[in-house]
């Protein structure tokens, strides 16, 4: 007699089903049962069909599944600064129009609405997971909270102005108290609270320290741009006497789990220490190409070992939130650079957006892959539309060929985010209402600011 | 007294009218009204409606209207080989994966239904225009007269075995019967015949000059590869003495229009021979950097005053016929080249997408900008999607942000080929049900390829 199959909560159906699990990455005609958020089996679809039943079935018809892309930096709120100032060299940029306008208008309301703009695009884009430092990081947290994306939300410190701190004192508490509060919620939501460093040269090493303390206390990852400018090398070396890596090793910086966003200005020496210490580099190819700042060596970290995911950086600076954008673009920039095709292939580029990025950021052992025990965070994309036929290599055709507009599922925790056309956990069309006022109060801003 | 309004076959509508026409770029809540295939009109909304009225009214609200996006340089049967090699180095490629199943599989049925693929996504990403160069010509030509969008399609001669010609004289018959032939239905299609020469590696001196010859005869463009590759530049110097641009130049090649794809290997001293001849130069970022071909130095092309467009390449090695995602990849490739942000601001990509990109092919007096006196190649893109949110500036929007998957309306010569969703002159359907057929016959050769 056959045993009866397990009920479970749903079922996702894919004419392909690409785990990222190296012992079984490409399933055609697969399926992946969940149940309270987590996966419960990936396999054949006839196989997981005799052994589970779902009122709630997803068809597989013209797709293919896959984990969520994890997005390894970004500043969500900036959203609302999408091209709001572009084709500017680097410190003209920051110092006459970013920071005035962030001066003037970032805000609870300004957060609160850039943080759902921003979780509205990356759930329509298939993005499950990001790793965001902004202002009023509570809010941010919140709005994560409320609409079911998972985000790590760094507590962030930085040494300067700020509308949402008085002084560096109170970025200490505020980090503090929003670390203790986000964890002892760790069961209940899909907020990961981690620290923030924005870099080494808004940072003293007094301060850097301290990070690194408390992300060992709290062991806790430590978000920070690292090696992003020259500007940032030339600091570092006139004012730690070393370049930024070796400057962070030389403090011990990296004792702590290190989220590094950009890294692009790396010694070879310097590489093997990201290896060494296991440092989760982020790579934002987009950013790093559109304001000028350089090309990543990601193929010679990939060479030495070093841990690399991939992220958009902020709208302000992308000018969108599209992590298939950053995987061709990562792809490209490789292979141009070494005047190699066969650098970073589509197989190497999918792990840096799913289970490379999941390590980069400490969560590889929860996300990035689609295996039995691992939380349910699943896309599901069509493959039907004109620029998707025909269809030879579904890993390629993934990276080179597939779009944002292209993700018709989007699951987090097992939970249906993003329903082909309609979004469960919030209502689009009041964000686009606030954003219309958030941005008109930026519009006047900026009139007044020139 | 009023005099009574002109009726018109159709007035779009935008928020924004981007006319790409220096006398009046950026028109705010504007239209564009247009007759027998021709733009009879372009102003303020109030202004058009006050002189003009029509029964097709296509209303503007979120979105912008511009001229339709010119492809350079596309092979468009190849989309039916999209994906089907990736990441393998270039003369491996070709020799043992392209070359073969080309001959395999190149038929009249492949070209016919590989076009009719091609015209779809071109269409649904608002390109209007694209030229074309692959075997079959005729074939392609008949779907481009029956779909209506714009193509120039090369009647190409190329020294190698091809499944459509018996030897090289017979390339020649077709080209001369080609050219005749569609030259005379000019104003009756939206196909336009010029002259290809694939490349100076695969025809002789003595090829090149009768090519040339025939493009002076019959004052039409000549389009062929050029110094696409390292490759190119020492069979070049090693057969003709010279580096590729100043072999042309020695032949008088730039006599005739040139279409030149690619132009990645060029000196200082070749620059000065592309903008003294007027050689319009199209750039295909994508397919340069993922084979690994080089970064042509676009800025110092426009810094020359040479004429730039854009294009895909044929979808073998992009893998996508996205116009949107060459401007954004065109401007990245020059700042992060240059070191220097404010190089290809978004203005001027656009106009190697419309404006600049229609002159580089020959055809800047008839399409590229939205003037009266124009044919009417023009879309009508979206704003309202969540990546779109908010905006500030439109250039900088269509370049860094806007996604083909936007596109809602496209129209050439005034007639509207995709309609928010709907194909008006072909069945996307049965293009699907051909492309799975044909693309299920290149699996099977496949395997016995290999």
């Amino acid at each position: 007699m056959n045993s009866p199959r397990q009920v479970v909560e749903k079922i996702i159906f894919g004419d392909y089903v690409l785990t990222m699990d190296e012992t079984r990455p490409n399933i055609s005609d697969g399926a992946v049962a969940i149940d309270q958020g987590r996966i419960v089996a990936v396999g054949c679809a006839h196989d997981v069909r005799g052994k589970f039943t779902s009122n709630t079935e997803y068809s597989g018809t013209d797709t293919v599944v896959l984990p969520g892309l994890v997005n390894g930096h970004t500043h969500a709120a900036m959203t609302l600064l999408r091209g709001y100032s572009d084709d500017i060299p680097l410190m003209e940029w920051l110092n006459e129009h970013i920071n005035p306008i962030e001066a003037a208008v970032v805000s609870e309301e300004f957060v609160r609405v850039g943080t759902q703009l921003a979780c509205w695009e990356m759930i329509r884009g298939g993005t499950t997971t990001f790793v965001d430092m902004y202002f009023f990081h509570e809010v941010a947290a919140s709005v994560v909270d409320e609409i079911g994306i998972r985000g790590l939300i760094s507590a962030t410190v930085v040494d300067q102005p700020r509308n949402d701190a008085v002084d560096i004192d109170d970025q200490w508490t505020q980090a503090n108290e929003f670390i203790q509060k986000w964890t002892s919620k760790n069961q209940h939501t899909t907020v990961r609270p981690v620290l923030g460093g924005h870099a080494i040269y808004t940072l003293n090493q007094a301060q850097l320290i301290q990070l690194r303390e408390l992300a060992l206390e709290y062991e806790l990852p430590v978000h920070i741009h690292l090696a992003e400018s020259q500007f940032e090398s030339n600091y570092s070396k006139t004012t730690y006497g070393n370049t930024p890596i070796n400057f962070l090793a030389s403090i011990d910086f990296f004792d702590s789990h290190v989220i590094a966003a950009h890294v692009i200005w790396s010694t070879a020496q310097e590489i093997d220490i990201l290896a060494h210490y296991n440092v989760g580099v982020i790579h934002n190819p987009t950013s790093n190409t559109k304001i000028a700042s350089g090309i990543a060596p990601v193929a010679a970290y990939l060479d030495a070992g070093v841990t690399v995911g991939l992220g958009t950086d902020g709208a302000a600076t992308n000018n969108d939130l599209d992590m298939w954008e950053e995987m061709r673009l990562a792809a490209y920039l490789q292979k141009v650079t070494k005047m190699d095709p066969t650098v970073l292939p589509a197989k190497v580029v999918l792990e840096l957006a799913t289970s490379k990025g999941a390590e980069a950021i400490g969560l590889g052992s929860e996300i990035g892959t689609l295996r039995e025990g691992m939380r349910a965070d699943v896309i599901q994309v069509d493959l039907k539309n004109a620029h998707q036929l025909p269809m030879y290599d579904v890993e390629s055709h993934l990276v080179y060929a597939t779009h944002a507009s292209d993700v018709k599922r989007t699951f987090v925790d097992g939970q249906c985010l993003y329903d082909d056309g309609d979004y469960l956990t919030f209502d689009p069309k009041s964000v686009r209402r606030q954003v219309t006022l958030v941005s008109n109060t930026i519009r006047n801003c900026q009139k007044n600011l020139y």
